[in-house]
């Protein structure tokens, strides 16, 4: 039996806010001009990775309230998850917040796990106002499910760069903005891959199997959407992407694209692209919202994956399970022109998306 | 300003179906004669303890469903979350499910924070079926925060230790059994404790500022219900708790206990006490279901607390915050009558609250 794993939201929750932060590599990248903030230094005045990370979460969180031209008292709740272990980057930032915490883990996923979540919130009016926060940094992740730096292991072709970068956005049934409106939760799917340097390969199934279940259960094909991104896949995992619809009958098309194969520039030369909880975060919101904000796009199927395995099961000889949730963003038509406006008249929005900051 | 931090469900999603599966020193504790299934050895057959604590959700899930006398296919959704790094145990487990999955990180609140987020997704009309699963193992849980078990750690005596269980339970806005109808959603609070053998401490601040929020929202006090359990604050932790309760002038009374404190018998000398995500799951998910069940308990206060460290924050000088979800849980009065009769009459029942099995 073919369940139905697709949600249709009747009140259509608003991503009314957004920020992203991202460190120096990731700054020059093909985004960069999107980004909010910069970091000149990746330990952002931090004395450990782990520290500049969480750091990392709360400029987010506090940048998508500004954004949202909310009080920080005006949220009720805020969803978010990160890679490392026990998710203290999340945690420990949250600590900060005089909000209640839901603590998610969705590996890569978590952006749209969030979402999707949040989404489900609001539409069922218990909450008003939601932050939904995720990052990644290169710099933790690798030494926590790779090697310590120093030892300056090569890495292989199909390997991808961990984004060092936060994303948050606000959801609220109030104000105006993209409208989520509907959200596919997805299954765990293992193939046996168990390559730890080819995360693309072993997240491509679960991106199929969600994204078979979307058009199914919503009755839609790829020409509805101007937009179907996965998270960080990179230039392998897109491309396995791809055959693995086409054997499915589904051909798509110019308007798909991988976050991670998208995020860095050739002249970069980082292989397989971008991965982590940051990759498809920060370009969520950066790119993919201030295009939906002014119209340039109209319809989006967001659908981050993650790999959701960990160094203890990879020892002890375990594949790596994927897992991938779509959630659909449309462009809010009738508000439009008030994002052209908002630049110029809100101070408040020139200091983030319009003068974009470069770090401290 | 003081924000809600509470909602109440207003189809009071069910709880139609529990299971509960423990090691051979839990099912020598108080709750032995409640649980459904205790393992004659902790390994469970397997080759590692990681894949014992995988191996004993798959367990509780399917036990759970059963328990419901529902199909598998008549699941949505499942909810689970656990311990270990990037929470393997829930996610490989996950695997073997055809069901879309949401994982969760809570630590030792998990259970709670389960049951708010499914009892939500289903009050708001997204979702039928939920399963909601949590567990831990003292073994896996002892080797990835404390020390390797062959190292025979003197324990202090405000430690506890971590319950090798799992428990699992249905949410349906069908069927019969305990209704969930509010649920507070807790802060992270952290009051600067960094002695990762004294959780009690750390975590007793979350559980007075979720226990707060619970009495000022709803406008209840502890007279309303019979039972307050927090998850695993333990025998120092819970004095705490009833200490700083007193504090902001409400005294927690006869009715107010910890799973953690009652889990182990005197003779057992567990020091503080039980702890992990398995515990307060356990209990609800046997005791405490049983006797809403039945009506000998009418409306129950469930509030786990979860420690949200890691091993990586706590050696960068990081203090441990805490946090506590509370989940109002109350007898269905009309259908008391149908678990005597069902004890009687259905055989899969029987086979599991009836007579409990005892394991490989």
């Amino acid at each position: 039996m073919k369940k139905n794993q697709t949600v249709k939201f009747r009140n259509k929750p608003r991503i009314v806010g957004s920020y992203s932060i991202v460190g120096p590599k990731e700054g020059k990248g093909n985004f960069a001009s999107y980004f909010n903030y910069v970091m000149k230094d990746d330990s952002f005045g931090e004395d450990s990775y782990e520290k500049a990370e969480k750091k990392m979460f709360e400029h987010a969180i506090v940048g998508a309230i500004e954004d949202a031209h909310l009080q920080p008292d005006d949220v009720n709740l805020l969803l978010a998850g990160d890679l490392l272990n026990q998710i203290i980057s999340s945690s420990y930032a949250a600590r900060n917040f005089n909000y209640a915490y839901l603590g998610l883990f969705g590996a890569c996923s978590t952006m749209a796990e969030s979402l999707a979540v949040g989404a489900s919130l609001i539409d069922g009016g218990l909450f008003d106002t939601i932050v939904c926060a995720t990052g990644s940094h290169f710099s933790t992740a690798e030494r926590q499910f790779r090697f310590p730096l120093e030892l300056g292991n090569q890495r292989p072709p199909t390997s991808q760069w961990t984004v060092t970068g936060a994303g948050s956005c606000v959801l609220s049934n109030n104000g105006f903005g993209p409208r989520i409106t509907m959200a596919t939760f997805g299954k765990v799917i293992d193939w046996g891959i168990n390559d730890v340097n080819d995360m693309g390969a072993a997240m491509a199934p679960a991106a199929m199997d969600t994204m078979l279940a979307h058009f199914r259960d919503t009755k839609t094909t790829p020409d509805d959407y101007d937009l179907i991104v996965t998270g960080d896949l990179g230039k392998l995992g897109s491309e396995i992407l791809i055959d693995l619809m086409e054997d499915n009958g589904i051909k798509l098309g110019l308007n798909y694209n991988d976050c991670g194969q998208m995020y860095y520039t050739r002249n970069q030369n980082m292989l397989s692209g971008g991965s982590g909880c940051g990759c498809s975060a920060t370009v969520l919101n950066s790119y993919i919202i201030d295009k939906l904000r002014k119209g340039e796009l109209k319809r989006v199927l967001f659908m981050p994956t993650g790999a959701l395995m960990s160094t203890t099961a990879t020892q002890q000889g375990e594949s790596i399970p994927g897992i991938c949730h779509a959630v659909v963003i449309e462009c809010d038509e009738e508000n439009v022109d008030k994002y052209y406006k908002k630049v110029s008249t809100s101070t408040a929005y020139k200091t983030t998306k319009g003068n974009r900051k470069k770090g401290e």
